[in-house]
């Protein structure tokens, strides 16, 4: 039976996927499991297609909607490629008495993203469904980009010594759905950080050519991610917790909930692996773009222990950061 | 408010699509609303790209399932514009408690129906959401494709004279899920014509190179579709009843049901205007396919009256055929 920790981007949800989809359509581009395929065009140049369905509730929240997910999930997507996106399409599951005006206000919020992120929506479908059978809307989105020549990201060219980048503060859209969902009784004023980064991917791109290896932390957060590097490349992640950086309000109502920041979803961040030698580059150029000003180096990687992500605690000791297992906010993109 | 007539893919989706999506995200590719968007590449190849999301009830039907309907909607999307599907994005809307072996069924329908048509799901997304927020199971997928060059179907292209074709009977899908929900009292063995048909379309475009224009007639059926294309070609449609293929199993579910089988849904047809003087090859062409034994010039184009599609019916008289405008079978793929 399919449970919601199969929903919640950790540990639970990387067993389904393997043992029902990765086992039924095994090929080669499937076998990578990152954000997106990248496949070769006859004419030489390299496709980058990648997926997301988004069922985040409340529709709207501090800091984005839908809309603005959809958009930014499937451009992100493809960035952590290496890509640049180019075209988008949307499909949009409607349940029957859906307002009209909120669909529209949605539509708005979904081409002023893609705007922004200089994509178009270029094709599309609708369904509509009985009252009940789609809590609403369900917005999925495709997306297609190209890979400049030459790119290559992957977590098999990670290397110890390398470091490990976040583009900016963490755990800003979990939080900010979870408080705006109103159950908790939490007041803070924090905003999702949903954006398009793939005009800060460039900047990273042009300043640290040799960036190993890209990601998104979205659902499962940048301990799942981190564990994912860990697993995909065989070797260790030691992570700072001192310099993993978290905004106070964040943080405090982690604490409150006695939730990880490290597990909790970003929409507009995302991690780089970086040789030594170009990660104070890489952190320029990260820091002087507006949305990477929160930048920081979090770790490095090490010979092992293999498939580990430990963390130097602020108190001077180190302890195991795992996957995400259950799943403390579920829906949240 | 959206209601279940926005979804029946008739007159009133195409209000709702022109007023909500193609208004905000307005731009070439989008606006011309066929099947899927056609693309320029910087290496001068074209790049075709569509997305359905698939919410049909019951997930198994006689002749098909979710899985295969939508990895064949998809790539007869891409069909129609001419393209050669390659590659699919597939992403998965569960509900929590859903069981895995029935979601491995559907995976493997999709993997088995992906390489029958020669294309590749190479990337994925899977959502869970709470008990009742889903229906238990709603898969979106998207579809890239290469338009070999010299290949340009348009409703601009078509002109009077030219014949309307039919790769094989009517109303086969919609009327074999309508009987599978089990709350008709009809027993009739009627199998869903669900199919991909893109090696039928080359076969097709190999005999009549000069092809106007391909739709597969899916929700709102031939009659929808022939109303498209009289009023994207600002031309009129004249089809002959007699010459409609129908099984007399679907023409008699249709009578008893006062439903026209010009407006059920097919999966696994298509149309095609072609010149007059290359109709009989492509008719040829059609029949000599095992998918297209039963393929059949229906009609023609005429000068006017724009925009109209007529029939000449059994008794000799004319009738005005009309695009779907309600939803006599909701939710059939």
């Amino acid at each position: 039976m399919v449970t919601a920790a199969h929903g919640a981007g950790g540990s639970a949800s990387a067993e389904l996927i393997e043992a029902v989809f990765v086992d039924a359509f095994r090929n080669p581009a499937l076998d990578a499991l990152g954000d997106g395929a990248v496949l070769p065009l006859p004419s030489g140049e390299s496709l980058a297609f990648s997926t997301d369905s988004f069922v985040v509730r409340p529709l709207r929240f501090p800091g984005g909607s839908i809309g603005d997910l959809a958009v930014h999930g499937t451009v992100n997507d493809l960035a952590m490629t290496g890509a640049r996106p180019l075209w988008l399409s949307a499909a949009f599951v409607i349940e029957e008495g859906f307002p009209v005006d909120e669909l529209r206000r949605v539509a708005g919020d979904m081409a002023e993203a893609a705007r922004a992120a200089g994509v178009e929506v270029v094709t599309g479908d609708t369904k509509v469904v009985d009252t009940g059978a789609a809590d609403g809307l369900i917005v999925t989105t495709a997306g297609v980009g190209l890979v400049p020549p030459g790119r290559q990201l992957s977590a098999r060219r990670v290397r110890p010594g390398d470091r490990v980048l976040v583009s900016g503060t963490i755990g800003e859209h979990g939080m900010a759905v979870m408080i705006a969902r109103g159950n908790l009784a939490i007041d803070a004023a924090i905003r999702s950080d949903t954006a398009a980064v793939n005009a800060l991917v460039e900047e990273l791109l042009a300043a640290a050519p040799s960036t190993r290896w890209l990601r998104d932390p979205t659902r499962g957060g940048v301990g799942t991610a981190c564990n994912e590097l860990a697993r995909d490349s065989g070797l260790g992640v030691l992570l700072d917790e001192c310099s993993v950086p978290v905004r106070p309000d964040v943080r405090g109502a982690c604490e409150l909930l006695g939730i990880d920041p490290l597990h909790v979803a970003n929409e507009g961040r995302f991690l780089a692996v970086v040789p030594p030698e170009q990660a104070p580059a890489a952190l320029a150029a990260l820091r002087e773009h507006p949305r990477g000003r929160s930048a920081a180096v979090i770790g490095e990687i090490t010979e092992g222990p293999a498939g580990i992500v430990a963390m130097r605690t602020a108190l001077g000791g180190t302890r195991i950061v795992d996957m995400l297992v259950g799943d403390p906010l579920p829906r949240i993109c």
